[in-house]
């Protein structure tokens, strides 16, 4: 977000914060921020925005830690994605929400770290808010326009209906293929599954390259979703796995050409 | 492969075969074929080397079809996705296999017919073989070098280890990939899933594209293979829904840490 701003002319300081000092050294070589703290409280201080890009899990203890030290005006937001969990944190921690607005980019990338930076990795991208029902209108709008200028496209929609939308779209497809990969590697060689994995094979597993941290928490904090649609989509793979055994072919045929339709509809665009 | 061969600069001719004009004329006219026929009786007539690329359903009938107009020493092969499947229905159709030489390019695109031929689908890609135990040396070896002249590299190996190891890297990815559009169309508007879903979902659900009709007879063809290994990953599904059920942080991690390591490691030459 560092780089996208800069490369939008925003003139503001960029100020970053973390417990290590090597990436937060590297940030400020590569032009990501322009001055950082190892001390998060110190950090705050004279923020007019704060953006929280910690592992879910990690949330309230980093709300606890700038709690005292943010300026009044101060408007708070995040990029996790899980919404309802941020929100519980948030006011576990708070006593107002007025300047909290939580967010979540629709963008990322299976590498993290530093240097793996893109100025233009929000270009064209949704970033969804979900302000709580105490949220400002100016804090929204403030937080709306960061991400604008980042060229992000915002929606405005609920925290539960971010939480089953990332479940569906986000959450189970990472949880599917950490499975696959792990399901594999229990029973063959590695070298031996990616020789025979063609190109789907590496798009569909690319995603199980994510950082496990992140993932674990978003798994714990976005539960309930996630077990929904893990459950429903269970019990489809069940009726595919039954329609195979009866080598039913007449149903593996519509389930197939339903899927291949409803993906070709959603993705006219893609090349 | 007409393509990438005359491209290689290959100066036999090459015959197409269908039962729709439409496609072969195109065909024609993209230089994929040197003529065509819709009668397959007399297009393998004066063949010295016959490629079927039919769906596995119509692979018998095919042969049949074939069978009492191929020249004495014309050597026959394939590109289907079963291997075992594909000797028996040879087996049950031809008194002598000494000139058929099972085959599968471990290469394809979700896309299908004659207008998304590339002339490069094969460089660098793998081509499995997997002779019978009565194919001849010099069968093998020709089919061989013909792959080889499109950029392929050949690897011999049993129809049965082909069997499962695309039943793994490639049948059980398909299949959860249309599993899981369905599950989500069935519980939300499709424009919403691909709209939120972000470049991973897209890259994850490519696969879903792929041509019905051959993917139900795959399912078909390697029934045993891929329930074998469909049932393996359910197993590991549910222990993964059994961590989020109980919030069991260590396995969870355990887990995403050990696909992430798996795929880092079988992909390093990945971008």
């Amino acid at each position: 977000m560092g780089l996208a701003l800069k490369k939008a002319g925003f003139t503001g300081k960029i100020v970053g914060a973390g417990r290590r000092e090597e990436p937060l050294q590297k940030a400020l070589e590569l032009g990501v921020i322009d001055e950082y703290y190892l001390s998060i409280e110190q950090a705050v201080k004279k923020a007019e925005l704060v953006l929280l890009a910690v592992p879910m899990g990690a949330m309230r203890a980093t709300l606890e830690a700038i709690k005292d030290h943010l300026q009044a005006h101060a408007i708070v937001t995040d990029v996790g994605s899980s919404k309802v969990s941020f929100i519980r944190d948030v006011e576990q921690v708070f006593d107002d929400l007025t300047n909290v607005v939580p967010g979540h980019p629709i963008a990322g990338r299976e590498k993290s770290g530093v240097a793996a930076s893109l100025d233009n990795l929000f270009q064209g991208r949704r970033v969804i808010l979900t302000p709580t029902e105490t949220s400002s209108e100016l804090a929204t709008r403030l937080v709306t326009s960061v991400w604008e200028m980042t060229g992000a496209v915002v929606e405005i929609m609920t925290p539960e209906h971010h939480d089953q939308m990332l479940a569906a779209t986000s959450h189970l497809p990472h949880i599917l293929a950490y499975s696959i990969v792990n399901t594999l590697a229990d029973k063959y060689q590695v070298d031996e599954i990616f020789r025979y994995g063609a190109g789907g094979f590496r798009d569909f597993t690319r995603i199980a390259s994510g950082d496990p941290v992140m993932w674990r928490d978003i798994c714990l904090a976005n539960q309930g979703a996630i077990l929904d649609i893990l459950d429903a989509y269970q019990r489809n793979l069940c009726d595919i796995q039954k329609m195979i055994q009866n080598s039913d072919g007449e149903g593996l045929y519509k389930a197939f050409d339903n899927s291949k339709k409803v993906r070709d509809h959603g993705c006219e665009s893609d090349s």
